[in-house]
C-alpha cells in the first residue's frame, strides 16, 4: 500500500529536509519513526527537498507499507513519536504509481521579509532586512520573471543540470504591517532559485539595481550576474498540488 | 547617569529573565555585555522578572553608568554584542530617583492560545491547546476578576507575601483566526498570576468549570482551588507604563 502524507515543520534546527550522514534532518526523523512503527525499513519520497532553515507548511511525501493500516492511528503514533517541530497533518492512500516528486503539477513557496524594526522573536521565521524596500519596483521586476524561462542565472552556483527551464505561473507581493510577503507559484524550482530571485528583488527594492535588471540577468543564463542568495529564514514551502 | 532601556526578547532558550547561577538568563546576558562596554560592573533593574519561556515585546530596565555616553552608539554596540534573540529598542536618560520596578504605573501582558490544529512553527510562541474553547464563557469569568482583589488564589504555590492585593484594570479576549488572544492590564501581577488565571479560563472555556467559578476561586484566597498553571509559552510582556 502506498500512502501520501501532508506535513509541516519548523526547519530552524535542521540541516535541511534531505537525509545526510551525521546531520539532523527532517527526512531522517520521520523515517526513523516510521521504521520503528513498521518494524522494517521505510523510506519516504518528498515533493522536493528544502534547505537548512527553510520551513514547510504543507510538504508532501509518499511511502510504502507492507500492510493496510489504520491511517488515523498511524498519524497519531507518528505525531507522538516525532520531534515536536514536525507535524503530520494527514495521511491518505494513493495509487501505486503515484510519486510525490514526479507527479507535482505546481508548488507554491512564500518568502517573508521584515522591513520594519528588528524583531528577535521572528529571527528564525521572517528574514530581518529591517530597511525599507520599494515594492513597486520589485513588482515591476517580477513581470520579467513570470512565464517559462531558462532560470540558470538563479540556480545554485556550480549546480550542473541538462535543463534549467521552469515555469513560474505567478509571483505575488503584498505588504502586511512591517512584512513584505512574496509568493511564488510554479511547476518546479531549481535549487536556491527562489532565494536567488528574492536576493535580486531585494537589490532592486533597495535601489542598487533597476527592475529591468531582472530581464538582463535572466537572459544572461549566468549565476554570477544575479547577486545575493537571500537567507533561508523567511522561506516556506506552502503548497504542493498534484 | 541613569538610563532606561526598552527591550524585547524571545524567552524560549532562557531560564527566565532573572539572573541565576549556572543558568542562561536574559539579565545575565545584558549585564555581561554592558559590563564589558563600561569596563566596570553594571547591574540592570527590570520592571519585573519573566519566567522561563516567557517572551517580552517591551520590557524595561534601568541602569547607571559613570559617564554620559552617546545613547545611539551604546544601543548599537549592545545590539551587536548581545544574543540575537534579545534586542535593545531604545535607551533614554531618566532621573536619578527613577526605578524601573517601583515606578511602574501599569503593565500589560498578552497570552496567545491556538485553538485550531497543532502548528509546529508556533510551539514556542503560542500555547498549542488545539481544542475549541467557549470564549463567551471565558469573557463572563473575566468580569469577576477585573478590579482590586486579593489574588492569593492565583499566585505561585508556596509563595509567601504580606499582601496579595492587585488591581486588574482590563482583560480583553479576542479571536484572530485560530488564536485566542487575552490581554491583561493591571498595576502589577503576582508570580504565576496570569498563567494561573489563564489556566482557570481554559478550564472554564472547555466546560470543566463555570464562569462563576472565577468568583468562588477568587474569594477562597487559596491556590489549591484555582487549577492548572498555563504553559509559559504564549505569554508576552507587552507594555510597561510609568
Amino acid at each position: 500500500m502506498r500512502y501520501l502524507m501532508t506535513f509541516s515543520y519548523d526547519g530552524s534546527k535542521y540541516s535541511g529536509y534531505q537525509k545526510q550522514k551525521n546531520h539532523m534532518t527532517i527526512q531522517q526523523n520521520i523515517e526513523d519513526i516510521l521504521t520503528k512503527i513498521n518494524n522494517s525499513e521505510v523510506k519516504i519520497y518528498a515533493s522536493g527537498r528544502t534547505d537548512a532553515g527553510v520551513h514547510a507548511l504543507n510538504q508532501k511525501a509518499h511511502f510504502n507499507l507492507d500492510k493496510d493500516i489504520n491511517r488515523d492511528k498511524l498519524r497519531n503514533s507518528l505525531n507522538k513519536m516525532i520531534n515536536k517541530d514536525i507535524y503530520i497533518k494527514s495521511i491518505e492512500v494513493v495509487d501505486d504509481n503515484f510519486h510525490a516528486r514526479f507527479c507535482v503539477v505546481h508548488k507554491e513557496y512564500i518568502y517573508k521579509i521584515n522591513v520594519g524594526e528588528y524583531n528577535p522573536l521572528e529571527m528564525n521565521y521572517i528574514y530581518q532586512y529591517n530597511k525599507e524596500l520599494n515594492i513597486s519596483n520589485m513588482k515591476k521586476a517580477c513581470r520579467y520573471l513570470v512565464g517559462t524561462h531558462d532560470f540558470k542565472s538563479f540556480t545554485k552556483t556550480g549546480d550542473q543540470k541538462d535543463n534549467y527551464v521552469k515555469t513560474i505561473y505567478k509571483i505575488k507581493i503584498v505588504k502586511r504591517k512591517d512584512n513584505i510577503i512574496i509568493s511564488f507559484k510554479g511547476n518546479g524550482f531549481l535549487r536556491y532559485m527562489i532565494r536567488n530571485i528574492v536576493g535580486l528583488l531585494i537589490e532592486i527594492g533597495n535601489g542598487q539595481r533597476n527592475p529591468i535588471d531582472a530581464y538582463t540577468v535572466l537572459i544572461e543564463k549566468n549565476r554570477t550576474k544575479s547577486g545575493i542568495t537571500a537567507s533561508p529564514v523567511g522561506l516556506y514551502l506552502n503548497e504542493v498540488k498534484y
